[in-house]
């Protein structure tokens, strides 16, 4: 019975008969038929082969075979002297454009022994992806670099789990890379520009086991690259779907990563439907002139209460700038404030923090901003603001996040209520975050209930995966069974996200718990007094 | 459905649809699923598959792939613009210890373009296959010495038949190899020395797929060597059987080939039941002291007509030794004219040919030999002589060959009669030789028509499986059915072969044929009057 509840990676002890007159098989043969006594069909690459004589009989014929799964079959990479079974261990990398992040997994337990994430050191040649397939076009020597580059980051990601947890890159014996189709080009060193070129075909839409050594990563076994649905919907999105794992059950749920751009893939056990699109600038980790990166100095944390607006920063520093979640809780304070309207004009004078500050566009004419914060500590400094442009961007980015979601529950011809879960990759990791973005309308007010907040559902689903083989057919049975749309291709599309392009919508009854905090917000400013 | 009556390499033309917005697969699972629609299922390594882009374009999608199997799929070895499929070969090997041979195949047309051999380059480090395993006992250098002149001289081959019929070494898309285990073990770069030492486990019986590129082969597939049932049972025997085709017949029957060892195959499509052991000195390719190999000057026929020897030498000119087909035919007449009894003692006087030498053993005791040639060609200079004691060890080796077929038969309770065929691979390539052998003895007087001779039998396996991929499944299985039995273990093994040192054998009437060829050639001899 083939063996496939175990991770992508395996060691097995074995104790072999020696040889006998009686039982002369080779020591190949030997070996490959105790594995299969245990339910792993393997091979030997050969430079193993070459290896068995005289480790077999030095080893007195009990010795730890070290496999890797190579896509059909096992692979023996190594032969280890003795019970070496205790330590075997993967690496589970998500390979995003602005972050790569690698987890270190034991194999025997499940358990995560180091985490890490470095910036992609693809970002000098571009802090957008498409500059960076610029850089790359009909020049394979800068792809080889980016190529090179990117495996290096990945090397580099390794050696700084090995440090963390003492775990060295040759004893990770398999290695999921989740990353969307271009990320996946660049790490492939595959020539990225029709990823973006109409009509939209990629060189390789992945799902392939390729030999570390082959591509530079300095692990013994085979890599394997989650495989892309289509362009826009790449494997971090099926390895996203791999983790929620509603496409093995009945009810219905919607999977939603608004990052970057916005994927969001709707069904069941019975089907899977995908829409994806450039969501305009990123909710999070954005490239705009407003947002920075979820990095140190950035405001992710906003409350404005009795008037008076508190920020929090990752890494508990000065602010820096403010990154996507810290937008979306400014802009759902002001709101449930009452310092933007359900426009996002702001209401001048509401509070001394809105000013005018010389326009985004035009220097020369002015415009309406908040000060969220200082640069220094005095409050006199250089003023960190979000101007009357950056909330307008912002609503658009979230209408069209908004409307996709509508369009694909209309799809599907589905209320909200109708939803079994809806599961929220990417930003938007904790609860608070949930309702603010709930408050500015990116996602439908819908019990709490329903909501389920993966995190880094890519980084995991590449977790899952590195630890069940089993897995590997879901993967990639995901990936061929989704349909998908073009958002950009609805006719009604535009007309939609106008009606989403308010906070949180047109037709506030659609989303009764905003109305019922603003009221709130609004009877606590009563009692309490406004303060100027 | 999965395509396999095709040979062990392919080439697939694609006439592709472009990608279109409906239509956008990537390039790779656009080339897969048209390799898949017409029957292969196949991969890409990652070399080929950076070359994609942008070579399917400029091929305006129709293209040739070159397809090798891989063991498991077909690899897509390279990518060809427009229609090339006119041109795919393989090349068949027959790895012997004195002679590789080569024979170029059109995968189209299963025809042979060209056939070469060269001497094994490993004979420099001994004559005998065991002086070469001790040249590598201990020494990892020898060993990667041998392997890298063994690769050279298949790769020798392959430019030989380049420069005989213009196929070039990358145009051979698959290659089969068939050898002894010691042999495939030093192809291979494995350890051999466990072949020869007891319990005669192998590294590894082989049966399986590397790369070219690995093993320093100049072809861009795959190697497959033939496996082996058994450490005297290799993947010639596995090939010869592949080629007599009787494993998937009813009826029983028996392939015997005796080279430098005797091995013996009996079976139907049931069972296979083997033996083999070092059958003495070789009878073709001997290495003793009275024998040569069957080259150049080797003498390999001989007649006795009316008292006059006469020998056919190989190439036609001067006699310099004797081969083993030479060393049968001289044995079968002589004993055809009384120049040598039963017993194989020379009559001395019978002949003028026989005369005195002195001894092999003892120079000061003389002993009796035939003179069949003289080196120059006024018969004055100096005599080839085959001597009493040469006689007598050739003797044995027949015995122990005939002793071989016996106990098979024996080992199945059946009488000669009732065996359908017997194939004779290796030596004895001509009927005139298959007479002589059974004069002497080696193989049972049975009616001729029940003689199979299929010359070199390993190489003819090693073409059919490369032109075929449906005889890999029926190669492996042969190697895995064959039971393997060892004749030196049979108690009465002796003194059966006791039994078989005569001429042809202790009871004539086992041979009614060589009693009337014997009657036969008396009567003529009565007739013509003896010629001193």
């Amino acid at each position: 019975m083939e063996k496939k509840n175990c991770g992508l990676g395996k060691k097995i002890y074995l104790e072999l008969a020696p040889p006998t007159e009686e039982d002369a098989r080779g020591d190949r043969e030997r070996l490959l038929d105790g594995l299969n006594e245990q339910g792993y069909k393997a091979f030997l690459p050969l430079k193993v082969l070459r290896n068995l004589y005289p480790f077999c009989r030095e080893a007195q014929w009990k010795f730890t075979a070290v496999l890797g799964w190579q896509g059909e079959k096992w692979e023996v990479l190594a032969l280890e002297e003795g019970d070496t079974t205790q330590r075997q261990y993967g690496a589970a990398v998500d390979l995003g454009s602005t972050t790569i992040m690698m987890k270190i997994i034991d194999l025997n337990t499940g358990e995560e022994k180091a985490f890490q994430n470095i910036f992609n050191p693809q970002i000098p040649y571009g802090e957008e992806i498409l500059s960076r397939i610029f850089y790359t076009k009909d020049q394979p020597e800068h792809l080889k670099e980016l190529q090179r580059l990117t495996a290096e980051g990945v090397n580099h990601l390794l050696r700084l789990c090995q440090e963390e947890c003492g775990i060295a890159p040759d004893e990770c014996l398999s290695m999921t890379v989740a990353g969307n189709t271009t990320m996946t080009h660049f790490f492939l060193g595959l020539y990225p520009w029709p990823v973006f070129e109409t009509p939209f075909a990629p060189v390789s839409k992945g799902g392939e086991f390729i030999s570390g050594r082959e591509l530079g990563i300095e692990i013994p076994g085979y890599v394997y690259t989650f495989p892309a649905a289509a362009n826009y919907l790449g494997g971090d999105i099926i390895s996203g779907l791999l983790e929620a794992g509603f496409y093995k059950r009945e009810e219905l749920s919607v999977f939603i990563d608004i990052g970057t751009n916005g994927e969001l893939v709707a069904g069941n056990k019975e089907f899977l439907l995908a829409g994806a699109g450039a969501a305009g600038p990123a909710l999070e980790g954005g490239i705009s002139q407003y947002g920075m990166r979820a990095s140190s100095g950035a405001v992710d944390g906003v409350t404005i209460s009795a008037g008076n607006l508190r920020i929090h920063t990752i890494g508990e520093g000065r602010p820096r700038g403010i990154c996507g979640s810290g937008i979306v809780e400014l802009l759902a304070e002001m709101f449930l404030e009452g310092w933007v309207d359900a426009s996002g004009r702001f209401n001048e004078g509401v509070s001394e923090r809105i000013l005018r500050v010389s326009g985004t566009q035009d220097p020369e004419k002015e415009e309406l901003a908040v000060c969220y914060a200082w640069e220094d500590e005095s409050e006199q400094g250089e003023k960190l603001v979000f101007t009357q442009s950056d909330v307008q961007e912002f609503i658009r980015t979230k209408a069209a996040a908004h409307t996709m979601v509508e369009y694909l529950l209309e799809e599907f011809g589905l209320e909200g209520e109708q939803i079994g879960q809806f599961y929220l990759a990417g930003g938007f990791g904790t609860h608070l975050e949930l309702e603010a973005a709930i408050t500015i309308g990116i996602y439908p007010d819908l019990p709490r209930d329903k909501f389920c907040i993966l995190g880094n559902a890519s980084l995991k689903g590449a977790v899952r995966l590195l630890k069940n083989l089993e897995a590997l057919g879901e993967t990639e049975r995901i990936a061929e069974e989704i349909t998908y749309l073009q958002f950009g291709n609805a006719g009604d599309f535009l007309e939609k996200m106008h009606r989403a392009q308010f906070l949180p919508y047109t037709d506030l009854e659609q989303y009764p718990t905003v109305k019922e905090k603003l009221a709130a917000r609004e009877a606590k400013r009563q009692k309490c007094g406004r303060v100027q």
